[in-house]
């Protein structure tokens, strides 16, 4: 079932036309890079603003640099529908990751437009600012900026002598008005997403409808062994970290699949790994590990990082070498959908004939943020191969247009059932 | 028993003046960084100069920017002994390192000169140009070159706009006269070095006297996984390069140890490991491993190589990541001392009453190139905690002194025996 085959509104061509003009505004050789504070990422807000606009779409960039397209609704005082994503990518990243969920909600309006229907609420499309890890080496800039949630001296980070502050001006934003910028109006908030996982693909489903969005907590360990001459130190009388944190890193990943055969979606990661003094005819000396851990249930991280905590203690004991305690570097909860909304987006999944599952994300997004101020939830579509923040990203244009059905389903039903709730 | 205790004619004070001495001659802000083709090794020789003049020692530059002090013998014709290490130092290195076997040999010809002793070969005290591992990424430029064993290609080799062969011309040498350096007159060479390892400090012994210099092999590894978003890619989907890389480490320090309880000297370290992209949320998708092996035995190294292509193999099948074969990236054979003159040297530690053992070294020296042009031997002294390359790197004087005593004991039976010999 593709959306070409159903009866709404939705145009897939439009959808295709942002997502290629969106993959035009690159970095040329080294494709699909378009960074948040850049000059490129500049240039496709302007083509957003520029298809916004087209749209009939009333455009602003709010005070946390975010890109919202408004369409009035018949009764603006029952508060705000939105809709959107990201439209920055990583260094190197696909073509839809963000730029899917932004492309869809626009369509949303502009077939919402075609077909002459008119909600009570306003509905709002949102481009958020940096969801990406971005140069001042955070995330979720856009979406925590809307949640009232950016944390205190972030605005003084730093990189090439500009600053994060003058980095939202310089997208159109207003930092000074942050403190004020909290948006109580939004009533309901929807994403789609590309999965950036293989479940929908293996799976031949063409929506998840996503249940929560785990809870990241990046954990530290030092590993410090002692630095000895590779040829003359015998076997025996080595404290090597790099040996120490093999084993680290295979009792690790043990540990994350006995957890992920658990209740919720769980995964365990040493991402960055790097020893010293790194050179060929030394005993390293140092290592140091840095552990991903994405938890649906916060009961299971918490199990998680006490699992670590003895497991660094065991392995210092059975090594000879030191380990600091593991330091929990970041630590973010999880972040259940709204039922209700999620019961919506279940329905309008049938309504659609779209074949549908629950699942957990592991990713984080803008709706987490979102969910501290409002009702959200989330759609996942399937992607290639679960390939995302790579060249090779890909979505097929007809999924993308599914899941635009589905939101437009959501955002009827939504804009009717928030009155009977209020 | 101290050399200060034996009736020999060596000052254990001028060996202390001529460490000391270098040991000033230091980067201020990381010492003891004194390394090869900077001014600072400059300094270092022309302080070196002027003591090997003192002594009475003509001194010389030769083609390979070896700094060369002759003490003339009765019958020139028979040759020359020769004994020395060198000057320079790595990064961050010590104090003792070459240094202790330059200053020993120094004191040998000192003392000869003291005890109005005439020697019927030409005695020469050498300190080799860049024994360590150089700005130019290659080690003992100078014994090499004095053996005619420069390869092919290395005068060319650039760091920071210099070359190698504009490094040898600053520092007093002529590449243009390299071809016919190799020297053929000289009849025995020794060398006194620091341990570099915990065996005689441990054992409370003397003096090492060295049966052969290790070979080093170096072996590099390519693990090839994936990369996958680590909060959506399930555990059981993942080809993550870090952790079939940490097998390996584990299972190559297993086959180091297996090796090591067999005949000769062994040792196999990880020395170099990186992985890709090395991000926080990305499965690691590539690791490089540099495999630092030494063995006294060639047999034994020989089984080690294929010994690590076949885990490579196994452990590729085991995990779904691609292994590239282990690629040897150079593969130096050891160089046993000569039989002749480690019994000088034995016969030498009794003389002077030196407890000493036999044993291998594990670490690369100038003897092993000088061993291609002449009965070469070396003898090692101990350091504390076995430890080198690193400013805690520490020998006690009095055990310079007593190596040598056995330097000059060694000295004078070779100058008598080598007349029998021919």
């Amino acid at each position: 079932m593709t959306a070409t085959q159903t009866n709404l509104p939705i145009d897939a061509r439009r959808i295709a036309e942002i997502v290629k003009g969106l993959a035009r505004i690159t970095e040329p050789d080294r494709p699909y890079t378009r960074r948040a504070f850049t000059p490129l990422f500049l240039e496709g807000r302007a083509f957003l603003e520029e298809h916004f606009r087209a749209a009939g779409l009333d455009t602003r960039i709010d005070a946390a640099g975010n890109l919202i397209g408004r369409r009035k609704g018949r009764k603006p005082a029952l508060g705000t529908i939105m809709l959107g994503s990201h439209s920055d990518t990583v260094p190197e990243g696909g073509r839809f990751d963000g730029i899917a969920g932004v492309a869809a909600a626009l369509e949303v309006a502009r077939s919402l437009a075609d077909a002459g229907i008119e909600l009570d609420h306003d509905l709002e499309i949102v481009d958020f600012l940096a969801e990406e890890v971005s140069i001042f080496g955070v995330s979720c800039v856009g979406s925590r900026g809307m949640a009232g949630l950016i944390p205190d001296g972030w605005l003084s980070r730093t990189h090439d002598e500009l600053t994060l502050r003058q980095g939202i001006v310089e997208a159109g934003g207003d930092p000074s008005r942050l403190p004020s910028l909290k948006r109580s109006d939004i009533k309901a908030f929807l994403e789609l997403h590309i999965e950036q996982g293989p479940v929908l693909e293996a799976e031949r489903l063409d929506i998840g409808v996503v249940t929560a969005i785990s809870g990241i907590t990046r954990i530290e360990i030092i590993v410090e062994g002692q630095a000895d001459h590779a040829g003359t130190t015998p076997m025996g009388r080595r404290r090597d970290a790099l040996v120490a944190a093999s084993r680290l890193v295979l009792e690790i990943e043990k540990l994350g699949f006995a957890h992920a055969a658990g209740e919720g979606h769980f995964t365990a990661t040493v991402g960055e790994f790097e020893i010293e003094p790194n050179a060929a005819n030394v005993v390293p000396s140092r290592a140091r590990l840095l552990i991903d851990a994405r938890a649906e249930l916060r009961s299971q991280m918490e199990v998680f990082i006490s699992d670590i905590e003895a497991l660094a203690a065991r392995i210092a004991e059975e090594t000879g070498v030191a380990i600091t305690p593991p330091k929990v570097i970041s630590d973010n909860h999880p972040t259940p959908g709204d039922p209700w909304v999620l019961a919506t987006l279940e329905a309008a999944c049938g309504r659609v004939g779209a074949r549908h599952r629950l699942m957990a994300s592991g990713a984080g997004h803008d709706t987490a943020w979102m969910g501290r101020i409002t009702k959200a939830a989330m759609i996942f579509i399937p992607c290639r191969d679960g390939r995302s923040h790579a060249p090779e990203e890909w979505a097929e244009n007809d999924d993308i247009a599914l899941g635009a059905a589905v939101l437009f389903e959501a955002v009827r039903r939504l804009d009717g059932q928030l009155q009977e709730k209020t």
